[in-house]
């Protein structure tokens, strides 16, 4: 299963670029519906793109449990994927212990979970639970200007009916997320798995830089409007005031124009990834970062906007089901995590949601160096198919 | 004749981008050969592609005028154009005052001055010196991979002439380049037109910053290889040594792998590019710069790689023709500028060569708010065709 999946979307890096609605992506659609004919299951592309793959009629509350398929531009082998060939394989589990479902069970891949090509993530879930507006999103647009309306129909999904969509959220009685850990929690704890108990507040912030473009080689430092100074000095402010914070700040895309090697940057353009405990605590921290980089810009002569792009409130995961897959699997760690996910947006819809932790050895995420060890991708699947059978069994 | 011109390569923004063996370097020269076409004036393309408009048959002695017709991404209309356009104006000037030239006069246009396309600049005029080796600046590629033998065989250039000629150069009995100013230098002198007395050394300097892609959202700051900061602190520390040093230094191109909002980067590319007005206090300021940036990418668990891409040495503009010219204009000021030339190139390979600065009355330039005042460009022609009339009629 995982072999068949591994070359799509692959770069010469070892790590994979499976963007939405593209070439990459459509391959691993059709890697999920091969799964699921080999298992006899039906899929279903929602409204919004997300595939269903059922095993039994689809129902109320089923079993639902996947991720997604999609990656960042240079993300590793696990960080979706696992969720969702986790789902197929507690079902091949689930047959080997001779249980036969009393309620439906699915596996679920979201569509662009990561956001990276039209820069808002988790944009199936979100459109489902009516967390997204569907005009405003449809016309989010990627790199290249190709709004998502055109990348849709392009692959052939018709992007008329996009939006919430309650009747197929109405069928999930549990929905369980299993995923790839992003950090070294569990390295530390000593242990295969764990629950997640809350989704840190987050968001994306735009900077834009506007100075003067100049000639490198003759413009006096004293008559420049330098806009990558301000830059420079506010990926370090950022840092220092989130360590200040307990809290996490990167900047990680940076755009400038016109990126000549002899001409001073007439604008740079960069994005703010920030993430904390609570919200207050998020709010204090873009504020001060956004203050030192206005001040800065100032004394450079450049003008500086700051754009919230996105802005993710906290997600507390229900405690029924975190006490009652507590209870299932032995009680593992709890933890929380910085990073979004589906399951995170469909706890905040109402979804009864729990999410399921996979360690990894190195804490390295969103990298081709990414990594599961099997033993402990087995225990993944292990817990998935206990929690599967003692809803569906 | 700038009205045909205007329209080649311009962008959205107002600004050009003409880069070398490109549709756009073509239509360039397109307009290059009417013009000359339009003024009885035979066109030459040498083995490095540069343009030769004669004035009579080409031969020894002949006064040569000209600068090139490319650009940076998002340049001015002036940086290059315009010592081509007053070079053939001054041909008009010439012919009013009713001189029948004794000695050959040519126009000429180099090819890939900016370097913007291939990453070195003046290559026309270096691989015509013999300054830049033919297998070596063949192989150099562009962003997309392409490399400069493709390119020019693309726009039916065959690249297997390339390199010294000699040839073309014995016939220059004299070299004026003529350019726009790229500082202030002559607004607050109060003078249109200047002569050039050195250019600085300068040169390219490529960071490679090598850290450890990761998850934006998980990764504890503690556990981070971020290149990202270093990065910074090296924009800042070029800054700061620069002013110390009475120098120049800017980072104004930058890429990042892999470029996501949520992931840390694995690694930054920069270039730095960096001049002074002598050798020893450039060696001291990039030397410095170095230092610090690897001091700080060790504390950041960044490997740091700097790699020189270019370095040209000091150029002093020959005593006879800095004299001769000086005479022939009512000794306008003299002045070093920090930005190289074809000019520059020309001198250090023993060309007897002279160069004039028209003022820019911001000092603003490779930007689209560069500029010259009609006024000033007029005084430029009747200097050039001062020091025409001077050596060949």
């Amino acid at each position: 299963m995982w072999a068949d999946l591994l070359p799509v979307g692959r770069m010469g890096s070892g790590g994979f670029r499976r963007f939405a609605w593209t070439a990459a992506d459509m391959a691993c659609r059709e890697w999920f519906r091969g799964e699921a004919a080999t298992r006899g299951m039906d899929v279903d592309t929602d409204r919004n793109g997300n595939l269903w793959a059922w095993l039994g009629p689809p129902g109320p509350d089923s079993f639902v449990t996947g991720s997604h398929l999609d990656s960042v531009p240079g993300g590793g082998a696990y960080d979706g994927p696992l969720g969702v060939v986790s789902g197929f394989a507690a079902i091949d589990a689930l047959r080997a212990r001779g249980c036969t479902p009393k309620r439906p069970i699915a596996v679920v891949a979201f569509t662009d979970e990561e956001g990276a090509r039209f820069g808002v993530a988790c944009l199936g879930s979100r459109l489902s639970t009516g967390a997204a507006d569907p005009a405003r999103t449809l016309a989010l647009t990627d790199s290249d200007g190709t709004r998502l309306d055109e990348a849709m129909s392009a692959q052939g999904h018709d992007p008329v009916h996009v939006g919430a969509d309650p009747g197929a959220l109405q069928r999930i009685g549990v929905f369980v997320e299993l995923h790839v850990e992003q950090g070294r929690a569990l390295v530390d704890l000593g242990a295969p798995i764990g629950l997640a108990t809350a989704i840190w507040p987050h968001g994306r912030w735009r900077y834009d830089f506007a100075g003067e473009g100049n000639h490198a080689g003759t413009t006096a430092l004293a008559d420049r409007r330098d806009p990558m100074l301000s830059y420079a000095m506010t990926v370090l402010a950022a840092r220092k005031q989130a360590r200040l914070a307990g809290a996490l700040a990167t900047f990680g895309k940076v755009t400038v124009d016109p990126g000549g090697t002899n001409a001073i940057a007439a604008g740079v353009t960069a994005w703010l990834d920030s993430r904390a405990p609570d919200e207050a605590t998020l709010t204090d921290l873009v504020t001060a970062i956004a203050a030192q980089a206005t001040e800065r810009a100032g004394r450079d002569g450049v003008r500086l906007s700051v754009t919230a792009e996105s802005e993710t409130p906290l997600v507390d995961f229900p405690a029924g089901q975190l006490d009652w897959a507590a209870t299932a699997l032995g009680d593992p760690p709890r933890l929380a995590t910085g990073a979004g996910h589906d399951a995170g947006v469909l706890a905040r819809a109402g979804v009864p949601t729990a999410m399921l932790f996979v360690r990894n050895p190195t804490g390295v995420s969103h990298s081709p160096a990414e990594h599961a060890d099997q033993d402990d991708c087995l225990a993944g699947v292990a817990a998935l198919t206990e929690l599967m059978v003692r809803h569906a069994c």
